[in-house]
């Protein structure tokens, strides 16, 4: 039979999958000696086999679990349930994956009408007893029988009003027999039954809440935002009680080894003096700098900075730390792996390289790619004039501009639509995660740098201001008041996570630079990735942003955005409405001399490095005007009858843009498909990018230009497209009395490409996988109507674990991708292979082509540092 | 070196491929003792040669033909260009697959002024050889040199006028002298050269326009519809002339040794007295029937009838021969395997199968499983009152309905707007073709049953009426007058090509019926083809029909034309406008009976066989009206602002209608999308079609339901959808107390569902290939888009040999097949699969589908006969 329950004295670090991270770290704590309670760990495979029986608790569990508790009441002397000397417990979910406040906790366990009297006669303290017992059955019926947590905080304001005091705190032991009636009541009155008495059945519940909330809205919510799997787990750890409440010679408080915003080699942290743990993680009162407690109780801050830096050391890494003094004995309630800014991740790992406690290449897996993004994030420019309206706790770095929304559903609704919003609230809680998905930044009135929006925040790379509490929130108004100015839903603020200031209207923002210690993890990582990193930009100015960022060359460079331009478009437009060649031809000559201006810009930007340059390939109805705007607009000239000759023109435009109009244009007349059709627009462009080669190439420029073809699903569509390519090419260098060399390559992005690829290989210098189509037609779905229409749902239903225009699908897209690199490189060896979809800046889409095999990704500007350190970790992944 | 030239001794039937069709049968014709004029072919590798070498005849190939030539000059004692006793040379192309009036033919060759002289002695006809010379220039002047045939004739036709004189055979000898030097000006005018006077230089000329000929766009076109590769090239025929031009105990014919019409055992042909062998084919003079031939030449005739006999049996087959009596001696000089119609075909087959000459599996490989489709057209209802206003040739079967018009250009323009032409012309020519390929039938004033619109006509399966002389069409008018009627372009007419009459009006037409000996072949089919046939049917009437033309079940009945029926439109539209579940459940119970009743009579027209039923799969905006005509009432109405009540309604339908409009709607929410996303309609069908198997078992009818989920691309898609109906079969099962076997399976239409076909088939009992969606996306092809803008530029240009949509592209789409058979197969031995798309009816694709291992194809019920056959020629080719 398997062992479901150990000791603390029986794990270790490494048994994470089994024990949870809590788990195996209080193990891994008992085992060097450190002072933790103890306590026993209930396995997360009992979690799945819950599951897989039904959600029951299986066979044999409760009397492992007795057994357990036995060799505890045996150690401490104590009894569960003990009308003397109570043995209490915390109950407390660990999954092998950290998900703050996404599990429910259960402290005081144990507690009834008798051990209550046991507390009260241990600690001489029938106030505090009552205290544990009212807050334990709130907590257990709130958690663990789903009675409303509201209804209890009501009860106990209505009493606090009553018996006329403010803070609770003020009710003496006798308020708090009362509320213990009341609260047992409204127990009985949401679940039909007694609070129950025993311990054991008491003990049992809990555990089966734990494993119950692992599948809660929120824990999936979770683990879908941070790509957790599903089918981990959670364990359940049951600890003796310590007590931080019981006086002034007692507290609670949790710390940091590092700064886990800056990454700076100090400890930092909060405590209250006389709480529980729960009041300083749900942010309810606004605890204190943990330097204050080297005044207040200065042996305990000197035994507690030698536990950190105990952990540190052991782990090698910044340690996320729980405490209680419990009558002026420390207590190690918990350590873990902390959560940290890109910046702070950065720091602390370029640190343990210096303090010679990782190597670089270990340092380099130890930050996590996608979280980068928030480095690569704006911040606030500093000549920037701004108001100021109030300042919070900088929680989580980075500066945002967005309308106020005071609810996570606000939020998540303008967001979907695109809008920016910045989600404020009194505090958040783990329902609004929603919301914090869809916001640009958060704000809060109350909690710490540790509360729910501060740790979900930086986890997501957002920028936070917590703690604000000049603030006054009116949630029902939807509108804010701080120094006698009134905010209103949807007014425009600015907020700066870095310094907590929040700042009236939309002040100017500054693109991010690298910093040094950035760089050296970049260089590192430069030093093993084998897959090149290239950009996508289509202007000189991204080019060079890019190029700043470490790209080694543009894997896409797009030309429609070209036409787009405003004093541009009136010329796509008069090409497209030509009604024959000629007339085409001649509206492409007068833009022909634009985008030779356009290409040389960039071709010189990213002189010695290689330009990829794609031709034409949107369907050409969406340089003209959208049919039903311009029906309506005829509609209402025709009923007016006053402007024939406006009519008239409108009309013909009409026509055109009837003519052209498709039902499925992503899958109509676009890519090589016009190339093939209106010869002469390539043919333009052609005679564009290598006429500026020329230029360049006179003036010393060492110019690398790649033409890509889109769209190519058949050989023979590449075939003519590249021969005209070659024939302009040649034509130039001779015309122009210039060398330079040059490739010709096209886009794999349709099913039947990958699928005849070494036919179309034999018509290509290289390939580049535009995974965004690819995922398009190889899944069906239209990503503009499946994110609109159905993505969600599928996401919710977990029919997709990811959204595939987000993460490549590996499954089947990225079977269509090996198999056209497998056939390419047979018919060509020397064949040069890339990917410039999105996919290409996203890190685990980025180890996916490392091990297809690519030569390079193409992201956009910001990410290359992503990609960068995306690409080494790939490598260092692959040699394991 | 490889040999270039062959003598007609020299070759056999078998090297078809090497001295194509016309060449290998001119030798064997020779080798069984049959009387042919001696000659020489040069292969088609030459010619293949000549496009490798661009276009220019491979070195050695003139002194190879010059060698060839003087073994015939010394066979027959004559000289090429001689003065006295000059060798006369016919110049014909000959490719391995007919390709009838495609090519270019140049008679007389070796006719210059010294040999005309030599001709016109020999004959002691001056005039005969003025007129050989002349007919000569002009032809050389045409087909080799591109002098304007029109300018030859109209200086025919004036110098007719001139002299005064109606027919050509009027013109004296000094006349055609006169008109010689004529037509030798208009060729140095035309070329910039002398007409050349020696015959070798005319013979080389001719041979390379021959090649050249390979080339036009005509043959382009014709290879295209016909689907002839274009890597066989022609070879050129060189062969002495005889002449049926040389008085009355001369002349021309062709005949067939069975009625291609019909089938019927019979020397079947015309001739003309003093022609050469282009007057008949050309259909300038109306010919005579072959048995006039018994009375005016009793032993050239009785000759003759023993050639076509000793033909016949000799290919075992219709032969098409080409003849020419000079001077009271019969030449015979082609034969080929004569084109027919379908019902012909397949009267052969089954006549050779009784004469003994085939077996029934020959016979089965006899037949065009392509051209059945003729057999399945309609014909004219005999019960129909008609007006007839003409009759014609019946040149081929069938009858047709549509708008006149007078010109291929416009043939193609409405056709391709799918409006139904008929075809008038007073003959055609190959330059007609692509309004032939358009037209639903054929009438000509002029040319008998093998003018080029009957051979074409046949070879299409179109309807044809020809040399229907009573017409006096007048082109620039663009009408007809006959009989007193006039009819102009876009009259409707009622052809009927069986009998040749000519109707005013849409006549009734009948749906077709399998005969006698179709039946006979198909039995011999069924008796050998591993694939089954089922068939696409939506109405209990279709089922009926495919039951009757042999389909083994139904393999794609579609729900969306039953919500789409005029009195449901109304509750599809409540159910979709419904803006919550509930509403939508309400809507949906409406709908649920009327289905019921649908699956009724469907799942009782098929008792005993299989039917697949596919749950909905459109986006529901297909059901609502059209965004942009809505968009132009709305405008109105606001514009008009009196009517507020239906312009708040039209606003409301708006709102929904663009909330649920998409980008790319083939792409977007559909298919086992909306099954997900609402999940109460599929389980709506999924009761409507137990609840009727239920009713029907209860009957003691014995039904065979599939239900198919369209459009899965993951397997968690599949899963849930499956689940629900299991859950729904099984729920009626109990509440009816009925038992019934039940499948549940999934449509294959999606790359990704090809790529991971083996955890789809966890879920699936079956696969049914939808081959139309997968073409779509695995080409990334909008069907409605690519067809509309872009695909005829592809088949044009060559880029695609084939429309994908029409057959299955197997390098491509093809390859997604068959991984998804392996790997289903491979996770499910027992799966069961077929292919829905509008490939199934398609031979081609159906020797795939068979190849791929299919279990069955479904097709559209005419085309089950032709899924019948194809099938079994699928697996005696897979046996050779």
């Amino acid at each position: 039979m398997k062992k479901r329950v150990y000791s603390f004295e029986e794990g270790r670090a490494e048994q994470r999958k089994l024990l949870g991270g809590k788990g195996a770290n209080l193990a891994e704590m008992t085992r060097i000696g450190l002072p933790v309670p103890p306590g026993i760990t209930v396995t997360t495979e009992t979690c799945l086999d819950y599951y897989n029986e039904g959600k029951k608790l299986p066979a044999g569990l409760a009397d492992e679990i007795r057994a357990g508790i036995e060799k505890l009441e045996e150690k401490l002397g104590k009894k569960f349930g003990d009308p003397e000397n109570p043995l209490l417990l915390s109950v407390r979910s660990g999954a092998a994956i950290s998900m703050p406040g996404m599990m429910d906790t259960i402290l005081n366990l144990g507690l009834n009408d008798k051990s209550r009297d046991g507390l009260a006669q241990l600690t001489q303290d029938r106030r505090f007893a009552n205290d544990c017992y009212r807050r334990f059955i709130q907590m257990f019926g709130d958690v663990v029988m789903g009675v409303p947590f509201g209804d209890f905080e009501k009860a106990l304001e209505e009493l606090k009003e009553k018996v006329g005091v403010q803070e609770d705190t003020d009710l003496t032991a006798d308020d708090l027999d009362v509320l213990i009636g009341q609260f047992k009541e409204l127990y009985t009155r949401g679940t039909g039954e007694e609070f129950p008495q025993d311990p054991f059945e008491q003990l049992l519940l809990a555990v089966e809440a734990v494993f119950a909330s692992w599948n809660t809205d929120r824990a999936i919510v979770y683990r879908r935002v941070h790509r957790i799997p599903d089918d981990l787990g959670t364990a359940v750890n049951i600890q003796t009680m310590v007590f931080g409440n019981m006086g002034d010679d007692c507290g609670t408080g949790v710390a940091f080894t590092r700064n886990p915003a800056t990454g700076a080699k100090e400890i930092y942290g909060e405590y209250l003096i006389n709480a529980q743990g729960e009041d300083v993680v749900a942010g309810i009162r606004t605890p204190k700098d943990i330097s204050g407690l080297k005044e207040e109780m200065p042996e305990v801050y000197q035994e507690f900075v030698e536990v950190c830096h105990r952990l540190d050391d052991h782990y090698r890494d910044l340690q996320d730390i729980e405490f209680t003094i419990e009558k002026g004995t420390l207590y190690i309630l918990q350590t873990r792996s902390g959560k940290r800014t890109a910046a702070a991740a950065v720091k602390i790992a370029t640190d343990l390289v210096k303090e010679g406690k990782l190597t670089p290449e270990e340092a380099v897996m130890r930050i996590d790619a996608q979280q980068l993004d928030q480095l690569m994030h704006p911040s606030l420019d500093p000549e920037a004039k701004v108001k100021v309206l109030a300042k919070g706790l900088p929680a989580s770095p980075g500066a945002a501009v967005g309308k106020v929304v005071f609810s996570a559903d606000t939020a998540e609704e303008l967001g979907k639509k695109g809008e920016k919003v910045l989600l404020v609230r009194p505090e958040t809680t783990p329902d609004d995660i929603h919301g914090i998905v869809m916001a640009q930044a958060i704000l809060t009135s109350r909690g710490g740098m540790t509360s729910h929006a501060a740790v979900v925040a930086r986890g997501m790379g957002k920028p936070c201001i917590c703690g604000c509490e000049a603030l006054r929130i009116d949630l029902a108004a939807k509108e804010f008041v701080v120094d006698g100015i009134t905010v209103k839903e949807g007014d425009v603020l600015t907020l700066d996570g870095s310094t907590g200031r929040v700042m009236l209207g939309e002040a100017q923002l500054i693109s991010p630079e690298l910093g040094t210690e950035f760089q050296t993890i970049l260089k590192w990582a430069d030093d093993i990735r084998r897959l090149d990193i290239r950009t996508n930009a289509d202007t000189p100015e991204d080019a060079s942003r890019a190029r700043e960022f470490g790209a080694q060359g543009i894997g896409l460079c797009r030309t429609e955005h070209m036409f787009m331009a405003p004093g541009r478009l009136p010329l796509a437009q008069e090409m497209i409405l030509a009604t024959n060649e000629e007339e085409r031809r001649l509206a492409l000559e007068k833009l022909l001399p634009m985008q030779q201006e356009d290409f040389y810009g960039i071709l010189k930007a990213m002189h010695d490095l290689p330009v990829t340059i794609r031709l034409l390939d949107p369907p050409l109805h969406e340089f003209l005007p959208n049919l039903e705007e311009l029906q309506v607009e005829i509609t209402r000239l025709e009923m007016a009858g006053d402007n024939a000759e406006e009519l008239a023109e409108k009309s013909k435009v009409l026509g055109t843009v009837r003519n052209l109009s498709e039902f499925n244009p992503m899958l109509g007349h676009r890519g090589c498909r016009l190339g093939i059709t209106f010869p002469e627009i390539y043919e333009m462009q052609a005679k564009a990018i290598f006429s500026a080669v020329a230029d360049l190439v006179k003036e010393g420029v060492n110019v690398l230009p790649e033409v890509m073809i889109p769209l190519v699903g058949h050989p023979k569509e590449l075939e003519p497209l590249r021969e005209m390519v070659i024939n302009t090419a040649e034509e130039i260098k001779e015309k122009e009395n210039v060398d330079f060399d040059y490739l010709v390559g096209t886009m794999i992005e349709l099913p039947r490409a990958c699928i005849v690829a070494d036919e179309i290989a034999q018509h290509a210098d290289f390939f580049s996988f535009g995974t965004n189509d690819l995922t398009q037609t190889t899944f069906g779905f239209s990503r503009d109507d499946a994110e609109g229409k159905f993505m969600h749902h599928y996401l919710q239903k977990k029919i997709l674990e990811e959204n595939p225009f987000a993460v490549l699908d590996v499954a089947g897209v990225g079977k269509l991708v090996e198999q056209a690199v497998k056939l390419g490189r047979a018919a060509k060896p020397e064949l040069h292979i890339g990917i410039c979809g999105e996919h290409g800046g996203e890190p685990k889409s980025i180890a996916f082509c490392h091990q297809a095999g690519l030569d390079y990704v193409s992201c956009s500007p910001f990410r290359v540092p992503i990609a960068r350190l995306a690409a080494a970790q790939a490598t260092i992944s692959e040699r394991k």
